[in-house]
């Protein structure tokens, strides 16, 4: 199993269809699962692509459209049929909990764990949620209503121990975590082993960033610079750019524009218009401008 | 097409799997929509059946678990999305107006076609609805929440006029409409033609009663007696039967007991528990009572 990968649920927008579901994908780092945004049907689709529910703890929401949420009370009701009992932490726009809360109070009585909503203000690219791993940062994105994206950011690992040379020079067991942690080792005579002679550097931290719903947003550019993985919003094709402009979305040559422009190592798109049966066209309009885009589909797992 | 039939949209219990969705039928008299029941999924199973949103006016909710009811703001945002102008209607408890008007003024701002909810009460068995070809009732069950079935009566049609036979009396025009509601017809000559050698009478009205949730409860019988149809939940398999009790579901076997004392023609059921990898089981055990019982499936269509 990989160490950090996406997967995703849902990649429609708002009208359903029977390609599409509606937004929702799990990042999962080190088997700690993370969802962002959770549309109607997601925990069916959990079953479909055997994610775990138990693994699950946090949940993003990026703003307070249906497609984006409409799971949620569903979700959090199967998790207390479950007998879940550790706490689910949703982040999102304060919206979420006015939402969310008389859902709570009405359906899910004598729910075996805690709830906490985290509000967050989607305008500000600050930290939301840190543990062991991972720091989640929000992106502030342009939309109709107050929406923000989200950057997962790897923690940087620890070096690798090289085993012989620690055992060459008898390294005592009470210093590894000092060596871990970049120390030099004096041996009792005195010699300084440098650090670089005893560790192997850890594979560099990745970095995925989520952006949906968003028209193109050029001031994004500083916080997913170089980002392993960019999920975009293509809602539309060039020939509906002014529905694009008129509903704060952004066409798939957009997304590969901010693509481009931020230097990411990948463009995976999606939140497709019901109206595009094939997507060629948004395909095509996206290589134009950063080759080898992604088309994003329902089950897609993509490895950092 | 048929005049009068039902599609099961889903037919699952609370817990996700990938077999079964969540509670929806939707019953089709004479191309009016009527849909009872609306799980999480349900606007996503209307495009795989074909069903038409815009022929849809009337909803009708059981109870407010979010197995039977989470689908409705999806739904509801939907048919605003899709420029629908007419009323919908909502019937069910109370609770179905306190669940939705809070997520109507969040997410359905200017929603260009009104919502009216119907309350019923759910411990009555009453007239809930009717139009020109149908009258719906509401069904007292016993479940752990208030909870209500619905019974479809079709009205009585009007007599087929029998062409060949107005001719040879030569009956005006003006006078077909009195003939259809049965009356005779008589000659300038003063004879006295009976209305049964005018017009051959119409198959009779059929009765379509959907039962779920609720626990065995004969004091159905009389209300559902004799219906063409019936959909009776069957959560459980006999050996389930104490969990069945204390849940206020019902057994597969306690689905035929109560249609064969009521004497229905036909009986479908469903709402079943995750927990049945396959359903041979529950069908033995109703058929051992109500013989042909029939197992409901997501697209089933059943005509009356």
């Amino acid at each position: 199993m990989a160490d950090f990968d996406v997967t995703i649920l849902g990649c429609g927008s708002a009208l359903p269809t029977t390609r599409h579901l509606a937004s929702s994908q799990v990042v999962d780092l080190r088997d700690k699962l993370y969802m962002i945004d959770c549309g109607e049907g997601t925990q069916v689709q959990m079953r479909h692509q055997h994610i775990k529910f138990s693994r699950l703890n946090h949940i993003f929401i990026s703003h307070l459209h249906g497609d984006h949420c409409f799971g949620l009370p569903g979700l959090v009701s199967t998790l207390g049929m479950l007998g879940r009992l550790g706490e689910l932490v949703i982040h999102g726009p304060a919206a979420v909990e006015t939402f969310m809360r008389p859902l709570l109070d009405l359906f899910c009585k004598g729910l075996p764990f805690e709830v906490r909503f985290n509000p967050i203000d989607p305008t500000q690219h600050q930290l939301v949620m840190e543990d062991r791993s991972l720091k989640v940062y929000s992106l502030p994105l342009k939309h109709r209503i107050p929406c923000c994206g989200y950057l997962f950011a790897e923690k940087p690992k620890a070096p690798h121990i090289l085993r012989e040379m620690t055992d060459f020079y008898q390294v005592p067991i009470a210093m590894m975590q000092h060596i871990k942690e970049g120390a030099d080792y004096v041996t009792p005579e005195g010699e300084v082993i440098p650090n670089s002679r005893l560790t192997r550097p850890a594979v560099p931290p990745k970095r995925y960033a989520y952006c949906s719903d968003t028209a193109y947003q050029p001031s994004l550019i500083p916080y997913i610079e170089g980002v392993d993985l960019l999920y975009h919003e293509a809602t539309f094709a060039e020939c509906d750019a002014a529905r694009a402009k008129e509903t704060f979305h952004s066409t798939a040559r957009q997304a590969a524009q901010l693509a481009k422009e931020a230097q990411v190592k990948r463009l995976v798109i999606g939140h497709y218009s019901a109206r595009y049966e094939e997507l060629d066209q948004l395909k095509q309009e996206a290589d134009s401008l950063f080759p080898g885009t992604l088309l994003g589909y329902e089950g897609m797992r993509l490895t950092l």
